[in-house]
C-alpha cells in the first residue's frame, strides 16, 4: 500500500551538516553566501549552524557570526542544531533564530559515548535540561531527533523496541514538564537503513506513537538514501532533512570517506516527478548545489546538479520543436 | 502492493557499458583482468564486450581479443552486445560466447538517428536481419532490449503506448520467423525514469504482454537508479542489468559528465538486506569495484565500495563483543 503525501517539508541541513564535516576551514563569508542563496530557493527551513563544542567541531566555531551575517528572508525559518542546554543558550543569545524546540537523543549507547561522552542516563538528564532551557526562553518543545535508529557501526543492529522505549521515556520527560512533542525525527546517522527497514521501523514507531508526525533524516553512505526516502514517501512520511549537493555526514560516525546526507535537489526531483509538492525551485537548488561544490572545493555526491532536471530537458525539447 | 521476487538475476554489464564510455584507451589486459575478477563473484551473466563499429566506439575495437583472452569460469554465461547482424557474425566468430539471442530497439526515433543513424522502419528491418542471423547460427531468439523507454533527451517524454506498439511489431517479426521472445528488457537509456514511471510503465507493459519476463536496465544520471530498482522489485521485476562500481553510460546519450548504470554492488546490498537472493558475493563484488576504479583511474560513482557492506559491520561488532 502506498500512502504518498501531497506535499513534503524539506529541512535544508546543508550549511550545518555540511560544514561541520569539512576538513579545511571554510570562510564565514562563504557559509553566509550559501545560506543566502538557499534562502531564495523556496525552501522554508534552513538549519544554518550548530552550537556545539568548538574544540570537538572546529568548523562551527563561527556559528554566532554566521547567524549574525546571514540575510533573513521572510517565510524562511532559520534554526540551529543544539545538543544541550548550553547550545540553546548560545542560539537564543543570537536573537536571530527560530528554534523548533528540538530535543536530541541516540538509540545506541556506544555511539552516544563516542559522540557526546554520555551514558543513556546522562542523555535523559540532558534532555530534561534542554526542556528547561527551552521553557526558560518561551520556546515550545516540539520535536525529538533520535539518531542511530536503524543501526550503529559500533553496536550493530538497533532493535526498534529499544528505539520505542527511548522515545517513550523522552515523551514522559517532556510531558512531566508540561510540554508536548509533535514530531519524532528518525535519523539514520550511520546509513544502516534500507527501504525494508525504513518501512518496518516507520510502521512500528507510528503504531507505538499514534498522533505524532514522523520525519526522516537519511544518509547516503551506501547509496540507499533516495530509495529510503522513496520508501518513506510510500509510508506517508512528509518531512525530510536533506543537504544541498549531498553535503554532510557526522564527524563521529566513522563513515570513512563516503558520507553525505540525502541530497536536497535529488530529493526535490523525486518529489517533483511524483507530483509531490516541496515549494522548492529545483533549478535554483541546483545552482546552490554548484555553489556548495565551489565552496568546499571538491566534487560533492549529488547527481542532479550534474545530470540536470527532467523539466529543463522537457522544456528544451518543446522549444526546439 | 509489493510483489518482491525471491531471487533476482543480475547481468553484469560493467566491462561492456563501462569501457565503451571511457575516454582514454584501456589496455586489453586490464579489461580481461576485470572480467576474470567478476567471474569469481558468483555473478552468472557477464556482458564482456560489444561488437559495434570501432570508428563510432573506439573503446571496443579490441572486442575479439578481450573475448579470446578472458578465462571462462563454469556456470558463468559470457555474452556481448550486438546491435546488428554484422555484430552477431563477429560475436559468433569468436566461438567463445553464449549469446542470449537479444534484439535491440529504441522507443525514440530521434535517439535512434543519433545512435545508429536509422529510422524506425530501418530499425525493424535490422531486427529482422538479426533474427535471421541468430537462426543461421542456431541461437534461439530470446530477448528484446528496448531503449529510451522512459524518456529521451532529444524527444522528451516517451509514450508507453508507442513502446508497446514497437514491442508488438518486433514480437510479430520474431514470430513470423518461427521464434519466440521470452524477455522484454526496458532500458532507461537517458535516465528519465523515476519510481512512479517505473511502476506505471512496468504495469502497462506487463498487462500488454502477459507471460513475458520483464527486465530493467537503469542509469543513475539523476540519482534515481537504486530507487528505481527498488520500485522494480516492488513490481516483481527479477532481472536487472547493472555495472560494477556504477561504470557506464551510453556515449550517444548526451549525459554531459554524469552517467553510470545502476551500480552492481549497491544493488546487491539492497537485495541482500531485503532477503532477495542474487548469488553474488558482495565483498568480492566490492573488490571488483575497487579494481574497476583502479583501471579507469578516476573515482567511480558506486557508494558501497567506499561505505562498505552492512554485513561486514555486523560481523565486526559481533567479533568485538
Amino acid at each position: 500500500m502506498s500512502n504518498f503525501p501531497k506535499k513534503v517539508r524539506i529541512i535544508e541541513e546543508g550549511p550545518r551538516e555540511g560544514f561541520q564535516m569539512e576538513k579545511g576551514p571554510i570562510p564565514t563569508a562563504r557559509k553566509v553566501e550559501l545560506i543566502d542563496a538557499l534562502s531564495t530557493t523556496g525552501v522554508r527551513d534552513i538549519v544554518a549552524v550548530s552550537f556545539v563544542n568548538p574544540r570537538a567541531v572546529p568548523g562551527m566555531a563561527d556559528a554566532e557570526e554566521v547567524v549574525a551575517r546571514s540575510h533573513r528572508q521572510p517565510g524562511v525559518r532559520y534554526s540551529a542544531l543544539c545538543l544541550n542546554a548550553r547550545g540553546i543558550e548560545r542560539a537564543m543569545a543570537t536573537d536571530r533564530l527560530d528554534l523548533p524546540g528540538q530535543l536530541n537523543a541516540f538509540a545506541s549507547e556506544p555511539f552516544l559515548m563516542r559522540n557526546q561522552n554520555k551514558t543513556f542516563a546522562e542523555m535523559f538528564q540532558e534532555v530534561d535540561s534542554m526542556v528547561q532551557a527551552y521553557k526558560a526562553h518561551g520556546v515550545p518543545v516540539q520535536s525529538l531527533a533520535i539518531g542511530a535508529v536503524f543501526g550503529c557501526n559500533f553496536a550493530g543492529p538497533v532493535k526498534t523496541d529499544s528505539v520505542i522505549d527511548i522515545v517513550r521515556r523522552i515523551i514522559d520527560i517532556v510531558e512531566r514538564n508540561g510540554e508536548t512533542l509533535e514530531l519524532i525525527n528518525l535519523a539514520d546517522t550511520m546509513a544502516w537503513a534500507t527501504p525494508r527497514t525504513i518501512k518496518t521501523t516507520v510502521e512500528a514507531v507510528a503504531t507505538a506513537f499514534p498522533g505524532y508526525r514522523l520525519g526522516l533524516h537519511l544518509h547516503d553512505t551506501r547509496g540507499m538514501a533516495i530509495a529510503n526516502a522513496y520508501a518513506g514517501l510510500e509510508m506517508g512520511i512528509d518531512q525530510f532533512d536533506a543537504c544541498v549537493a549531498g553535503l554532510g555526514g557526522c564527524p563521529f560516525a566513522g563513515h570513512g570517506g563516503a558520507a553525505g546526507n540525502v541530497c536536497t535537489e535529488d530529493l526535490v526531483l523525486l518529489c517533483d516527478e511524483m507530483g509531490i509538492e516541496t515549494g522548492i525551485d529545483l533549478e535554483r537548488m541546483i545552482e546552490c548545489a554548484r555553489l556548495a561544490e565551489d565552496i568546499v572545493g571538491r566534487p560533492l555526491p549529488g547527481s542532479v546538479k550534474t545530470g540536470g532536471s527532467l523539466q529543463r530537458l522537457r522544456d528544451g525539447v518543446r522549444m526546439a520543436s
